[in-house]
């Protein structure tokens, strides 16, 4: 990024606050938000976010820090709202560009983070401090609240963030639950209690902005589990996410009550769920908790087996049970086979086909659309108007979610009180200022770019190299070499030809001669102004178009055609 | 396939009707069904599929018809029950291999049949014979039926097919719509007339097997369109599928009721609809229809463009509108741009990402979620069940959908009056027998194989392919290039390097550097025991795995490695 243009944005004289997504909004996942007032800038969640269709063999990928690195000495705090990928992932990444800057989360939160950069030997580099609803953290110009919400995981709070304009509320990821496993249910009272105090700025998760109704309570999801386990005659697996671990209590309450053990498969839910018990955040009745070795050993109608993979990924625990690949359990006839989580958009395709080979192996599935076996974390259209009209905010600025999840949560604002005029539609990378009389976007924006992380590589898969395995994927690799004569320019024994993923060798013996034949011919062309301070890149080039051409006209495929010339 | 195992398969002696699903049965796609008895082959459909995601740079995939070419003798016809490509695409390619044969197809079919074999250079070789609801074609033992449905195209048939051990009732696609476009409701009595006569066995789709309820009446489309053109002050923009004529009338309708004019972008849709009119199953008031140069000057509220690229394909019309880089049109503040369809499952993100390039530029989107400006043509289960219990089989095999919509369907079945034993569900290349008495699927099956089309390729892309492109789609490629000495086994120069999708070579010369030093260490090694007639191959595998293991360590990435060694 140019530093420049950051430079000449940030500047400590006036007295705005400055709205700055740095992740999460225009995409779901790596949620990251800068707000900043004068000399200090805090930061609201660090998460990742999975790769999206294009990003070729990417690991996943993480918000664009530069912005915050450029102005580290401002950065007074990063503050996380609760424990999820999407809020967290990008932790570890960015604690190395921004070391030394405290972070704040709560306790389940913090366990989980620091079980996080254990995995990643970080853990003696980070400032944790552990904080709880009602706590008041001052720092710099700011006084963080954070207030207690309900989610899928326990311990999720919002921020209320007071500042000289005003005060701002931040959701983070919520739901208005009112019977959560942990009983600690969203705090109606507090966020009453702002709305008198008078909201300057509310923002609020879009996930479900276009989803009617109310979302329904995780004790939804325990109801039909008990429906479930009272029928089931087999083993039951149930698949879902590894952090809800709301639905995690659910399993164990329900197999406890039906004298089954819990078997865990997928070691990052087996993480969370340790850290979740260790913490006193997940009630696990003594012996219920067996490893999946036991399991097997144990009568089918006496296990659980809790597994992650509920979105048919290739190599998950699931998908290989489905396969009958996995090294200890195969889904067998009589298995009763839970996903108790719904298709993140993409996968739907992934999931039929693991759904398929379940049913082939005589198993039962059962899922969101026969039994209430899953309920989102998110606030429905219902839940959001709820939260609007208890804040009664002055302005309004949708976060979290895709654009067009944005523009439906604004809508709503807009048909709930707040004023047209008062409402900002903002991306990753744009600027908003606010202050006590006027929210206004900026016709500038931070350029700001998808940082990918591929192997141990953090942002060194570009644009090039994208485009190159998209190719590659589509046609394959043509590598032709010439050996040549730096004497006389003239072509030594037979061009050697290799591809892979273009056709099948063995069987187009004619196509590879007649390649060989155009290098030849072209090497030949070329020999014809043959010198001493011979230029080799005009032949190389000519034998990539040429041989593009060529390949094209009898295959209509065009492979990358890479052509190699060696002078000896 | 193993021709061998087909003719044992087929023995002409015993009386057994065999049913043989070559395509479409266990996935969503490339419909086509064989149906035998003695001497004699029928076949229903032939269909294409979209590549499914793992199938990169594939452009579609027709069914394995090796078992119809080995039984050509008796291979006495092909009925092609509507005009959709998941059951006509693949007839240009059945055509080369199974030369001869009659094909049988209603007359809005057998001109979209026309059209596109036209297109393949095909048209003369094809033997086609028009045919109409409730006309008699004996083939062989079979006498064929059709019988008038409702689908979202017009001119959709099933088939009764007499046979000697009874009836056979194919519905093809269909659903139960009274108040279809042009006003050809599905033939209720003649359903009933065969009850009565008695069905032996039902092949029933079963897409929407898991919808509950009834798929609404196209009839719905149309009057939201009337709602949606009433309000529309600027363009209104209509992407559907090519192929939905029902759709196109709509749109025809509501443009002339509302006194605009309708430009088609698409070149299958535009086909389509010039097919259609012509032989009179699109009715179009004079001067409707307009090229889209002459819509593009016209008044706003004076134009309809329907489109294809409903699903957000990269490179659609749509897509490019939405993106602004479409040579004509693009998206702009006051548009109404109408989803007129529903996404197919692996495409939801594709189409998110258009529609928040659509909202960026300010227009409006209506889709299915806001107003029924979609229905499915295929039966939901209340419709499905009105089939069963009219036709009241002994038999019944669901067809026409993926295993666990199979299931569904099978379930659903048992649910309504046919027994268990009577009941199979089955998969492409599968062989179930049918007599008066029973029905037994078969413990042989059919070696069957997805037949892959890429560029002029069929049938060329295998495994090997689709492995090698895979692997460069994750990491890229890494060509290593070893010139050597064939007088002593010695490197001539050094290493050359070359790699494309794997990492940004400019910002990595310490580990191509690195690699190189790896190519001089192995062919040093190799050249230790170096004479006359050296074995190149054990130091190509040498340098494949130890490079690749170098990589690997200092990358976590795993490159194709591609050595060569060059002796001069």
């Amino acid at each position: 990024m140019n530093q420049v243009d950051v430079a000449k944005l940030v500047s400590p004289d006036d007295k705005k606050i400055r709205i700055v997504p740095l992740g999460g909004l225009g995409e779901v996942g790596k949620n990251m938000m800068a707000i900043e007032y004068g000399e200090d800038i805090i930061v609201v969640d660090s998460g990742m976010m999975f790769p999206t269709e294009e990003m070729l063999g990417v690991d996943f990928v993480i918000p664009d820090v530069a912005y915050l690195e450029h102005n580290k000495k401002k950065v007074r705090g990063i503050f996380i709202t609760h424990g999820h990928e999407d809020h967290i992932g990008g932790i570890p990444f960015v604690l190395r560009k921004l070391s030394g800057v405290p972070f704040h989360a709560t306790k389940l939160t913090a366990g989980m983070i620091e079980r996080k950069l254990i995995e990643h030997g970080l853990d003696r580099e980070m400032q944790m401090k552990v904080i709880k609803a009602d706590d008041k953290i001052k720092v710099g110009s700011f006084e963080i609240e954070p207030f207690q919400t309900t989610h899928s995981i326990p311990d999720a709070v919002g921020f209320a963030i007071r500042t000289p304009e005003g005060l701002i509320i931040h959701t983070g990821d919520f739901k208005v639950d009112f019977t959560p496993p942990d009983g600690k249910v969203i705090n109606m009272a507090r966020l009453a209690e702002y709305s008198r105090e008078g909201v300057l700025l509310l923002l609020s998760d879009s996930t479900n902005a276009k989803k009617p109704g109310y979302a329904m309570s995780e004790a939804e999801v325990e109801k039909s589990f008990l429906d479930i386990f009272a029928q089931a005659e087999g083993r039951i697996i149930i698949a879902s996410f590894a952090s809800l671990i709301n639905r995690i209590q659910n399993v164990i309450n329900g197999a406890h009550r039906f004298g089954r053990k819990v078997a865990i498969s997928g070691r990052s839910m087996q993480n969370n769920l340790e850290v979740a018990a260790k913490l006193g955040y997940l009630k696990v009745p003594a012996g219920t908790i067996v490893k999946l070795e036991q399991a097997m050993k144990m009568p089918d109608n006496k296990v659980v087996i809790m597994s992650t993979g509920s979105q048919g990924e290739a190599m998950s625990a699931l998908a290989r049970m489905a396969e009958g690949v996995h090294r200890q359990i195969s889904i067998k006839k009589g298995d009763m086979v839970i996903l108790s989580s719904t298709p993140i958009p993409g996968n739907e395709r992934k999931i039929s086909n693991m759904l398929d080979n379940i049913l082939r192996r005589g198993a039962t599935v059962i899922d969101d659309r026969k039994s209430q076996v899953h309920v989102s974390g998110h606030a429905y259209r219902e839940e959001l108007k709820l939260m609007i009209n208890l804040l009664r905010p002055k302005f309004f600025i949708p976060v979290h979610g895709e654009y067009h999840m944005l523009v439906a949560h604004a809508e709503l604002a807009s048909e709930n009180g707040v004023t047209k005029d008062g409402i900002v539609v903002m991306e990753n990378g744009e600027v908003t200022e606010v202050t006590k009389e006027a929210i206004t976007k900026l016709k500038r924006h931070i350029p700001i770019s998808a940082v990918m992380v591929d192997g141990l590589g953090v942002g060194d898969v570009g644009q090039i190299v994208l485009r190159d395995r998209q190719a590659m994927a589509l046609d394959g690799v043509f590598v032709a070499i010439a050996t040549i004569d730096k004497q006389n320019g003239k072509l030594i024994g037979s061009p050697d030809i290799i591809s892979r993923g273009f056709v099948y060798m063995r069987e187009q013996e004619e196509l590879i001669n007649g390649a060989r034949d155009e290098v030849r011919r072209i090497v030949k062309t070329g020999a014809q102004g043959f010198g001493p301070q011979h230029d080799w890149s005009v032949m190389r080039a000519a034998l990539r178009d040429e041989l593009g051409r060529y390949l094209y006209e009898h295959t209509q495929r065009r492979p990358m055609v890479l052509p190699v010339i060696i002078s000896v």
